[in-house]
């Protein structure tokens, strides 16, 4: 199936959508109207109705939505209906609070593996994920059939490391290196910078009215 | 002055290209070209002089930029003349992490302040920042003159604390919850959302052509 051109924003609040469902799923709650889920999530319940219309028909005018199938539908969309295989390459302070992060579990999202190429790092033990050594890295990839690489080393070491695991057969990287990397368009690449996220914050303190 | 309608794009492309001329001023390079700031950026040389262009004029048809005069500029723009002041509210595995990066400091984002309210985490040195009480999070956000708040906190803790440090006056929010939050339009807020980056990308594997 090839890539529906559905904007970044729209993926973003589905997501958010899903979380909403879940937490009224876990209260009990039947349905729910574009409304009450525009409300939750900052938007307008048209933009609720327009979200959802990309991906086929749900609900019924009047009746809003039926929460499970709703949220069985997101989870579908979302490629949420499996689980993910998780390496992350760096075991610093980043790739450790990554593989310790709950957050990825109970999403799907599977660790499976820790690498780094410090020795006094490997063999170390994170909430049960040995950190690997970075030369077993590539026969890993394919051994553990990982589906998606986290970049947790410094700058220079990044782009290098995205040519290597796509060279693997790795279709997806979330790189956390502070410097934009590059793949070929089959591979989906997004950027976590976190000093990139406070310089914009300072921006928008140096250029917005006081 | 007013915020200036700069995309944020635009704003990342600028940290993007402040990021090489440092790299070549480290080498001792004097001049770049845009095709050259375009080829380490993955843009091209059109889109680095249009996003130049915005803040004035920079450098000589045929001659290039002045690397030095050009990453003050752009340091400038972007607010990164001074040093800011983070405060990092949530002391669990994000918020040790957050404290302990190194690259913050690096880019003049200053951690003064850790904040928890599990008696076992106050009183804990990171890297010489002692986890404090978030009982005196209001009066230290003046005391201590905090610019920027970054919330690593769960789910359910995230907007309340939104409101308290915009009523003490903060005006700049990275969030790490994951929830999203909102603020009145003086307050900037960037959200940095892990487990939602990692769903987007198992959109596209879902979702991509094979």
């Amino acid at each position: 199936m090839a890539l529906k051109h559905i904007a970044e924003s729209t993926v973003r609040r589905l997501s958010d959508y899903l979380r909403f469902l879940e937490e009224l799923e876990a209260q009990g709650q039947q349905t729910v109207s574009s409304g009450e889920l525009a409300s939750l999530g900052g938007t307008t319940s048209a933009q609720v109705r327009k979200d959802l219309s990309f991906f086929g028909s749900f609900g019924k005018r009047g009746l809003g939505y039926t929460v499970t199938a709703l949220s069985r539908s997101l989870r579908q969309i979302l490629g949420l209906e499996r689980t993910w295989k998780v390496a992350i390459i760096g075991g610093g302070k980043i790739g450790r609070a990554l593989a310790q992060y709950h957050g990825f579990r109970e999403r799907g999202f599977d660790v499976v593996a820790v690498y780094d190429i410090d020795p006094a790092r490997i063999g170390v033990s994170l909430d049960g994920v040995v950190v690997r050594d970075q030369r077993d890295l590539d026969a890993d990839l394919t051994t553990l059939a990982v589906d998606i690489v986290l970049l947790a080393v410094p700058a220079e070491a990044a782009q290098p490391l995205v040519d290597r695991v796509t060279s693997a057969g790795i279709r997806a990287i979330l790189n956390f290196a502070p410097v934009p990397v590059q793949a070929s368009s089959r591979v989906a690449i997004r950027s976590v910078n976190m000093a990139l996220e406070l310089e914009f914050l300072a921006y928008e303190l140096v250029n917005r009215d006081a």
